[in-house]
Parts: C-alpha cells; sequence; structure tokens
C-alpha cells in the first residue's frame, strides 16, 4: 500500500501544500496517500509527518510507525525540545527556494552594506557632490560563518560577486572561490578581516552567544554584521554597546532571542540596526513539496534520507 | 623618441595619475614622456591627450600632432560640445574599475528594491511578523537599457544573480542569459516586463528624454528605475507623476540634469526616490592608467584605438 504522510504544518499553508505535495508526487512518479487532517488519521498508520512545530502534532507517542518526521524548517533547535521518538530520522528542510531565498537576502544585504546605500535613502545624504564612491567588492572581505546548505550557497554567490569571501564551519570544507577555515584559530582568522558578517550557523549549545564581546572586538573597525542565523547567537548587549560605541557601523538581523521582536526593545530605531521580521527566507510549498516527495521516495526505495538531524550535535 | 603624454584631467587627481601611468608603462613595457602640467610642454609636440572636461585644456587648437584625445570619462556628450579637432580620434574611457564599480552599484540597488529592503530600514517597518518574503530574483524580470560596457557587464551579473534580464541597444547584441532586444518594438516588449529598469544609455539626440510618459506608462504597476546614465535620459515631470500616482515604487538616480542636484529640487527627499551623488561609479587612476597605457601601445604600434566615439552617433 502506498505510504501514508500526514501534514501537520501551519493551517494556513494547508491549501498550497496539498496542492504541490499531490502534484510533487504525481510528478515524480511516487505514489502516496496525503493526509491534511490529524482527526482523519489513526496516527499508528502514518509513515511519514510533515512536520513544523507551528502545526496541530505535539506529542509523538501515537505515532508508532513513523519511518520519518520530515520538517518544514531548516533550524530545528526549537523540534529538538520535543518528546521525539528517539529511532525515528528527523529530517530537517532542505529546499531551492528556501536557498535562492537566503542568498536574495543575504547578497542584497551585504551590497547595501558594501555601498553603504542607507546614507542615501530619504534624502538623508548631505555629503559633496561626486565624491565617496566605496571600495570595488573584490577589494571587501566578507566572512560567513556557518558553511552548511545556506552557508555554502551564499558564499559561492558572494564570491560570484566578487567580493573576498571567507566561511567558517566546524568540520572544515572546500568551495571554490572561498577561504574555508575551521576550528577557533579560524573563526579569529575570519573575525579579524570580516567588513562584512554573515551569520548562517544553526543555534546549538556551541553556537549560542558565539558572537560575544570578545569576539565582536576582534572584527575591523567599521564592520557590519548580517545575522540570518538564528538570535541567541549573539551576545545583544555586546553588540548594542559596539554599535553604540561606532566600533561597529551597522547590524541587520531577521532573528531574535523572542520572536516577534517585542516592541520597545532597544533594536527598533536604532539607527545603526534593521530588524527585518523573519523574512530572510522561507519554506516555499511549491518546491519544498518536491523536496519532501523526493526523501519519501528515498525511504521507499530503503535508501537513507539527507539531511537527517544529528541529535547530539543538535543540527 | 618616446610618445609624450599631457595629462588635463583634474588636478585632485594629477598625483594619482602620474603614479600609476608610469607604473602602468613601466609594467607593460611601453615607453612614454609623461608630463603632469600644461604650462611645462609644446602642445605642438603633445602625442596623447589625457583628457577631462573639468581639466585645464578648453582649447585644442595648439594641439596640431595629437594622435588620439584619451577621455577619462565614459560619457562623452559634453566633451563632444567642445571645439575638438575633426581628424583626432576620440577615445572614451573603458576600465576594469568603472566596470565593476558599476556592476556593484546596479546589483546593490536592484537587489534593494528587489527585496524592498527600504521598507525595513531605520525601524520604519510596521507589518506583520514573519510576513511578507519577496519573490525569487528568478521570478523577477529586470529590463536594461543600453547594452555597451557597462550595460553588458551589469546583465551578465544581473543574470548571475538569477534575475530574467531583458536587455536593449541600438544594434541587436547577443549577451548568454540575457534577452537581448533592439528597435521601437524591442524597447516596448522590455518596458512591458521591467519590474526594475536600470538605465545605462548615454546621453545622445536620440536617448534625450527617451523615458518619457508614454515609455513610464508602458512599465509595469509598481516598477522601480535605477539611472546610472544620464539626467536627462528621463522626462523629469512625467517621472514625478508617475511616483506621486504611486504607478512606479521608487526612483533611485545617481545623474541628473544639473548637477550636483539643485537644493530644493523635488527629488531632494522625495520618499519614493533616492538621490545619490554620481557616485555609482567612478574611473580609477589605478585601473583606468593601464587603459590609457593600453590604447597608448596600440597608438605606437599603428593598431587602430578601442573604443572611439562615433561622433556623428555621439557615443
Ligand atoms: N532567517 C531565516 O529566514 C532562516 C531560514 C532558514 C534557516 N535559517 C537558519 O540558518 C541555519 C543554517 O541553515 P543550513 O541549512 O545552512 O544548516 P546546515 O546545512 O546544517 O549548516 C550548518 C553549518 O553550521 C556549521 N556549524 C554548526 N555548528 C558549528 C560550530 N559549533 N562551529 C562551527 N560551525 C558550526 C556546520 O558545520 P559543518 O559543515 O562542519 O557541519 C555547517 O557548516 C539554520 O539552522 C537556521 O537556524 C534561517
Ligand atoms: N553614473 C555614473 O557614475 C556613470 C559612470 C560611467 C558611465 N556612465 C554613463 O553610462 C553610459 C554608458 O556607458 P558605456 O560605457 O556602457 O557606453 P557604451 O559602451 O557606448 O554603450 C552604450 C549602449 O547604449 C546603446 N545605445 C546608444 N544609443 C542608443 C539608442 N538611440 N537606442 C538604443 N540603444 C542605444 C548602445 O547601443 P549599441 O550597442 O547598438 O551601440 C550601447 O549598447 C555612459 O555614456 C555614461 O553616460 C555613468
Amino acid at each position: 500500500m502506498a505510504p501514508l504522510v500526514l501534514y501537520a504544518g501551519k493551517p494556513a499553508d494547508r491549501a498550497a501544500y496539498e496542492r504541490h505535495i499531490a502534484r510533487a508526487a504525481r510528478e515524480a512518479g511516487v505514489e502516496i496517500r496525503l493526509c491534511m487532517d490529524l482527526a482523519e488519521v489513526d496516527p499508528a498508520e502514518v509513515d511519514y509527518l510533515v512536520f513544523a512545530g507551528s502545526g496541530p502534532v505535539s506529542d509523538f507517542a501515537p505515532f508508532t510507525n513513523l519511518k520519518a518526521i520530515l520538517s518544514l524548517w531548516a533550524g530545528v533547535e526549537n523540534i529538538l525540545k520535543l518528546p521525539l521518538p528517539a529511532d525515528v530520522p528527523l529530517v530537517r528542510m532542505v529546499e531551492d527556494g528556501l536557498t535562492l531565498g537566503m542568498i536574495d537576502y543575504v547578497v542584497g544585504h551585504v551590497m547595501r552594506h558594501h555601498l553603504d546605500i542607507d546614507q542615501y535613502i530619504e534624502g538623508n545624504f548631505a555629503g559633496e557632490w561626486g565624491v565617496g564612491y566605496p571600495p570595488l567588492a573584490r577589494d571587501r572581505h566578507v566572512g560567513v560563518l556557518g558553511l552548511g546548505t545556506l552557508g555554502t550557497a551564499c558564499a559561492e554567490r558572494l564570491a560570484a560577486n566578487d567580493f573576498r569571501v571567507s566561511g567558517w564551519s566546524r568540520s572544515e570544507k572546500s568551495v571554490p572561490g572561498v577561504r574555508c577555515l575551521a576550528g577557533e584559530e579560524g573563526l579569529e582568522r575570519v573575525l579579524a578581516e570580516a567588513e562584512i558578517l554573515v551569520l548562517l550557523l544553526p543555534l546549538t549549545p556551541d553556537t549560542t552567544r558565539l558572537l560575544d564581546a570578545h569576539r565582536i572586538a576582534m572584527l575591523p573597525q567599521g564592520a557590519c554584521i548580517v545575522n540570518a542565523g538564528r538570535g541567541p547567537l549573539i551576545d545583544h548587549d555586546a553588540l548594542l554597546a559596539a554599535l553604540d560605541a561606532g566600533r561597529l557601523r551597522h547590524a541587520t538581523m531577521d532573528v531574535f532571542d523572542i520572536e516577534p521582536l517585542p516592541a520597545g526593545h532597544r533594536y527598533w530605531g536604532h539607527p545603526r540596526v534593521t530588524v527585518t521580521p523573519h523574512i530572510a527566507s522561507a519554506t516555499r510549498p511549491e518546491t519544498a513539496s518536491e523536496s519532501l516527495v523526493r526523501q519519501i521516495a528515498r525511504g521507499e526505495r530503503g535508501e537513507p534520507f539527507t539531511n537527517v538531524v544529528d541529535r547530539a550535535l543538535g543540527y
């Protein structure tokens, strides 16, 4: 019998996923039984759980025969806090739409800081005419912390835009056109040069408050930060102090310790801070459904899933 | 005897050009006599005039033996108004620094409009959290008017950033990854789709006020304009009317009919307008000197110069 797939994501996305999962399965020639409503299935019969923390499932105990939990999110630190069945693979979301959207966001904000566009927006410019063109991208150092699916894709695109890119990850990587470093010493080398620093790390015990006062102080004078990873990667008091002191030029952040960022938080309206409301990139039902179907097809062929979360490492 | 090269550009750039022209000639093995001061030469002995409209030379009559006038500017509409010797080639500036700087500017501002970054800058954002991510670059149409040195380079880089790029020029071009069109009908097809329109045309009788009310009306609702060509390419009353009516979302302009843009001009402080002070890109002495030396070497070998201005066409 075709595997039973239960959608347990945000209700608002249900219609889109119903259409696109069915289409993607048809196009890939993968037979599935797709159920969009928890109330309509016997949990013990569900083979694949398409899951988001904001969906209807919080108790996994009745799902006794799961082959995989397919997360709709790329970042799984909150999912890992749930009472997950220990022996069922948790697969995190990797899909073209999410990756391409993140590339756009990162290139857009890095370019914005590279050109210092803000000074011209809304008639603020009061300098001399014909003066003040920026260095060329090829003379600008950009650091990318995290060289996973998203970090690697962004680092490659930044390099294709002529930036001098250094990347950092836990295990040492090889990315064409990107200087790849690892370890504490590698981190210090990336920080020391990064005029623009992009954070694309997952949130784990090891990465929490990674960017603390000590490491912020290693960045060049006037550096900018783009945080598209997770809020708690940064020590916010230290960041605010560095921004207020003019040590850092700007921080553009898409993610925060508490989201939505509470009204009255010092980041709101801070002249050196840009808050984007967790829109750097989103899982897009059209492309994500194709990714879900590919994972299900792998499972049905008895092949290992890709992008399985390492629960010990936390990502 | 080595050819006599006279620098007649901006006094402020003299020191940089003195150093870099000498270095570039040495590195290329090209022998030249370099003079930095009009008062120190007999004009009749000058072989190559390195020229900017803002420099000390306005009378060309004494320069009776010129082999070429080497413009430091890419846009030559003002140089063509001068009493140039009819039989001396006017060579316009094409050099890596200028091209790369323009790519950065164009990609930066196109990305900014693509992502609608402005709404988040300086705490202006008041929308819903986690809502409002933009389409992917691959679903965004960008039009580039002018497919010369700069337009082609920018169109290629925009395509490398995944945008759907259409370009337009006088003669039909072929640029990998870019839909290339020409003629009035081609222009209308580019305009009809261009959610973001980049102007990189030279200013000539044919291009003056090319973007008039009629053609602005052909753009999609909510389109953005990036003008890095010349101010008079646009009918400014028509543009302001379209911006005020909300037909266009934004215009980012680096060039104007009168520069510096006069205080009190409606563009200053207009919420849908960004004024940049003619800094999109600049001729950079380091790389421009290499280009100058290459042209001199060609002249000395009896080869034709490249990038010679067609005075009938005006560019
Ligand atoms: N703002 C948004 O809209 C948005 C959207 C999607 C995702 N995200 C965030 O982006 C994060 C990254 O996503 P991804 O798909 O690229 O994840 P990924 O493929 O798992 O990559 C994670 C990267 O971080 C590195 N890393 C992990 N722990 C580290 C440590 N302690 N020290 C050094 N490097 C470490 C990993 O190193 P190894 O390569 O050695 O394993 C890997 O390169 C997600 O976890 C999520 O939080 C944000
Ligand atoms: N804002 C700044 O900082 C800055 C810096 C440098 C340059 N610029 C401006 O950028 C302009 C372009 O520079 P470039 O080096 O790319 O010039 P270029 O190589 O001469 O290219 C000009 C392009 O415009 C096209 N064109 C000219 N007249 C046309 C017409 N009537 N209809 C359609 N297409 C027409 C040409 O078509 P063909 O290919 O068929 O000849 C060519 O593709 C310069 O003239 C200058 O005004 C601005």
